[in-house]
């Protein structure tokens, strides 16, 4: 096994364990590597026993990995446009050994509903760049810049292809800035993605959210949850139980 | 004074302390009382020195009486469709000497914009029916069915007038209920009301919010702050101390 791992490590590049089975990820730190954002979105999303995901924007693959390890999904799909990490991705779903339950595909979200068909999907996830536009970047090619701002493509980019490309009564599962919350909410009820269930992420009890997670359904009626805030540190600084809990492995929590 | 207050006092009523400065408000526990919402609302809104404000469906006038101890305002009027309601909240402004601050009017949201001329106000207050229509109802007209349900407005008229009598800037401040929250933020946002601050409150840190207060500025931009939770009950069953703050006073806490 060590024998493959090197043969599947490029320079610059480290291999981190995800906490859940054996899995590890390969990831580049002066690229991008994932945050608690994409961990808290795998807890966050519903995926039902043998149904189909697509992770829009998928980076190093970290959703789908985690979701093949969480969930009984028949089929993940992970769709990335920068091709190193697309690149990346595909070597851990291999280091992984789920050629067989994960497909990495190197594309622009916004052709995404060119390249599956309409309805493919159950379940949709997306961590899409929060940042609006490219105002004010040094650099609006650097792989963190396209991963933070949405320089390649819009949250109304991805609604519109997530409608495509959901059946109906399909979700959608995001996590995105609660900045941008009623504009995020206009978006998805213009496409027709109803929102269901929201929940604030808070550094601590006593912060503002720093973080919102959604899940819209296609086709859903005007009814949402709003659920209990997810604090992330305690008053004694560290993790909260919720959070070990999500990450699985106490190790990820320092 | 013990005089005026038995000659301002009809059968079934009652005389309740506000806890703010020595301000009553007359009360009929068969009609409606207020409840905790309005007091939270009275703490959320935002009123600038010599401001006028409009509570929209005031009832027994608890809003502008509260904000009339609470602010500065210039101005406050409070428009109220059933006569009885009207009626106790013009005999509780004149208990509390308030004729000169504080105008109650009778009669209906969805005409305000024809009883004020447009841009009257800086700020609009409203503490709206939390239900739907009028499903289910068995007396569709009793006083606390229409406090609770949109049987006389809908929330769409709210907006449409707040947007007439508001200047450009201007805020409504309002509080429901957060299974609507999708669908007020896109009326809010079609009447050019954008959300600018959003406040959850839940009974305790573990359960989810029962009530949302939300701030909307008249033709502002799309960028909402969230703020952190308001928590009503501590561990200890008691109300927390940022309740006691908003309610001013200790008995009010029992």
């Amino acid at each position: 096994m060590e024998q493959d791992v090197t043969e599947l490590l490029k320079e610059g590049e480290r291999l981190d364990d995800l906490g859940v089975r054996d899995y590890r990820i390969i990831q580049d730190p002066d690229r991008f590597c994932f945050g608690i954002d994409a961990v808290l979105l795998s807890g966050f999303a519903r995926v039902k026993d043998g149904q189909k995901v697509l992770d829009l924007g998928t980076g190093t693959g970290i959703l789908p990995i985690l979701l093949s390890a969480k969930t009984k999904a028949s089929f993940l799909a992970g769709l990335e446009i920068q091709p190193e990490s697309a690149d990346m991705a595909k070597r851990s779903v291999q280091l992984n050994g789920l050629e067989e339950q994960i497909q990495i595909l190197e594309g622009d979200i916004k052709e995404a509903d060119i390249l599956f068909a309409p309805g493919s999907f159950e379940v949709i996830t997306c961590n899409p760049p929060y940042m609006i536009g490219g105002h004010g970047l040094q650099n609006a090619s650097s792989a963190k810049q396209i991963a933070r701002h949405e320089i390649l493509c819009t949250f109304e980019d991805v609604a519109r292809v997530s409608y495509r490309l959901l059946v109906s009564g399909g979700k959608l599962f995001l996590v995105h800035r609660p900045f941008r919350l009623a504009e995020l909410i206009q978006t998805l009820c213009k496409y027709r993605l109803e929102p269901k269930r929201i929940r604030f992420v808070h550094p601590h009890l006593e912060d503002e959210p720093n973080m919102v997670l959604i899940e819209a359904a296609k086709d859903g009626n005007s009814r949402v949850t709003v659920e209990k805030p997810l604090i992330v540190y305690g008053d004694d600084g560290d993790y909260t139980d919720e959070i070990y809990q999500i990450y699985k492995m106490p190790k990820y929590a320092r």
